[in-house]
């Protein structure tokens, strides 16, 4: 394996390539996977990609996690098809996560709609749609699958867990249960808990989504997406994902129309924006899922000691991101995090990156980021030592 | 007429007492009100309330103009009733603005539904509601209908025009309008002009309302309101109307049912908050209203010298208020408006108040308010005079 010198980036750095979607089941009956609700759950489905190769000690491995939206497509592009994943900036042979180095795996969520196991999965006890049957999940209990797919591809420890927003809670949640299989965390713009603020925009999106007579209760597979409500959903979301800077950059005042006939249509264009977003939306993810993923964000608290202690000392160290314009994550939420790592004596390097780009900028800044999580990684497998002396 | 000493509010402060909302139509056809869309509305009425009484001269008069859903009923309470006007804390003997001194004038908005026309009022041209086929009305309009209730009331100079949100704008183009009939101006927690970031949460309200089937186009008075559609939409809006540090005040994260049992129901407080603000507002609101002034204020836009400039000098003095947790009228939207005035050599004070409670804090922050309201009004109605000298 070729190894590219940290810090310059060869002219053939760029996309990994073709990859392909793998699909791990595990929990069948009745060895079900037993959910945080109390419920059970089985058979369970986790849709993963990898990128790079496991080492001989297999000492290599990151898993990379998701946001809310998210999925196992994290990088490089699928075959026939043109779109790189959602971190292709941060993960191939020479980026931030370096696939010369390091076996890359990204994880989709439970409760998702992208080929692991939610309420649109089928449900083996009736054979239709799990819909509002499916039981309450949360990030523990998104954390405990992907513990199977780790114990499945062999890795014993993680060199890392990485990821922003909801990927950052999944990150936290890792340390938090299984602390002694997390050899490094990077958790980027995320909390230890939501806020009533963030719970409250959440709600609104739920709501939305609800108040569509299309949801029909949840139970609306035979019949299409709740369109309207998810779409509405959506561009809530979106507001709350850019800055106010980032907006006034990315659109101007100016009227589609140059007159005030056009009644109530989108004359300004970040409605024109929002409205293709929330559209696009519907495409792309169940809008059940929406309910249950912004649900297991909401309950997400691991404040006041809950992931480390001095009563129960880990040495996983931690990179820390936050980004100045990210309002939905503001940074005193990284610093929180800070503070509960430093009293429990953790080891915590953080850093607020001075981004316009809102809570977009974990996807966007690549260049800061970049810099930050190669040398930490570097730092975490490599110790001390040369470059070489790790391969 | 008795005068209270400034800065000591008497014992029997308070209420103002009952009050009647009353109504002035004018513009009859063929003499309808001109809109800046070009089109033309008439008969147009305004529901409107007084406080206090007009003094001989007519020199004490004070518009006070209202925010997106405010109406006319600003102080006092109605017969029978017991709820007081939106801004009851400030308008009434001994109050920042002292009905002991001052006549105070609260008019509604058009394109409202709460007494002055819009698009729930009968067309006389077809005998049903407007719905749709209102025109587009802007702040502009909004200003001139008032102008015509202020020359109703005999009044040729106002002593102040005072608002916050909507009503800082309406403020501001009463000063654009007709700077000789404003002798000071109060806009408050108000901007210049929407930031794209403004307009995009407009807009998801917008669609939310219009997303509902039971919207019908508009067309919906003989069928009921679009409920769910409008009780999403002002979930939002109150989301911004707060601050984070005020949410975090007011709402705990407990869950109210302890348990994961309680699917999508509203488990934290914030989600109850908000469902009660947003279920209230049906009951109180027109969604074509908020549709109409919602996009009015979107329209707004007085920067780059279109409020004063060097050009036209007038003389109002301005005193600016903003909140330092408002991040939906942020300081920085403020400051921007005494730029235009520094630029236009006008006399401006401003003040930013160190409140919490984010956007409604014009509504609940009063004892600040009050100081500088009063002490700004009693320097233009006495000058450097005595208190009694202009009585």
């Amino acid at each position: 394996m070729s190894v590219s010198v940290a810090g310059n980036q060869t002219a053939d750095d760029g996309c990994i390539g073709v990859v392909e979607t793998q699909y791990y089941t595990f929990a069948h009956p009745p060895n079900e996977l037993k959910l945080e609700c109390g419920k059970s759950l089985g058979p369970v489905t986790l849709a993963y990609e990898t990128y790079g190769r496991l080492n001989a000690d297999k000492s290599n491995a990151i898993l990379v996690v998701h946001a809310l939206s998210g999925d196992a497509h994290a990088a490089g592009v699928h075959k026939g098809e043109n779109n790189p994943g959602w971190w292709d900036d941060m993960i191939g042979p020479g980026k931030a996560f370096d696939t010369d180095r390091y076996f890359v795996v990204c994880s989709n969520v439970i409760g998702g709609c992208k080929g692991s196991t939610g309420p649109a999965s089928i449900n083996p006890g009736t054979g239709r749609p799990y819909a509002l049957d499916f039981p309450m999940i949360t990030v523990g209990d998104m954390v405990n699958a992907q513990r199977h797919l780790i114990d499945h591809l062999g890795i014993r420890k993680l060199l890392s867990v990485a990821g922003g927003s909801m990927g950052g809670m999944q990150v936290l949640q890792w340390v938090a249960s299984y602390p002694e299989r997390v050899k490094s965390a990077i958790p980027i713009a995320t909390a230890l808990k939501h806020s009533p603020q963030q719970i409250a925009f959440n709600e609104v999106v739920r709501q939305s989504i609800m108040a569509d007579p299309d949801w029909r209760q949840g139970d609306y597979y035979e019949h299409g997406q709740p369109a309207k409500g998810l779409s509405v959903a959506r561009m809530i979301g979106h507001i709350t994902f850019m800055s106010d800077q980032s907006m006034e950059e990315k659109f101007s005042r100016k009227l589609k129309n140059g007159d005030y006939s056009f009644k109530f249509g989108a004359d300004f264009e970040v409605e024109g924006y929002l409205r293709y977003r929330g559209e696009s939306f519907v495409k792309r993810f169940d809008a059940n899922s929406y309910l249950y993923i912004t649900k297991a964000v909401d309950y997400f608290d691991l404040s006041g000691g809950k992931m480390v202690s001095r009563d129960r000392p880990i040495d996983t160290r931690f990179l820390v991101i936050s980004f100045k314009s990210d309002w939905l994550y503001p940074t005193h939420q990284s610093q929180e995090i800070v503070r509960q790592l430093k009293a429990g004596l953790i080891e915590a390097t953080s850093c607020e990156i001075a981004a316009t780009y809102g809570h977009d900028a974990f996807l966007v800044e690549i260049d800061e980021q970049t810099h930050l999580i190669r040398h930490f990684l570097e730092k975490t497998y490599y110790g001390n030592g040369t470059l070489e002396s790790g391969i």
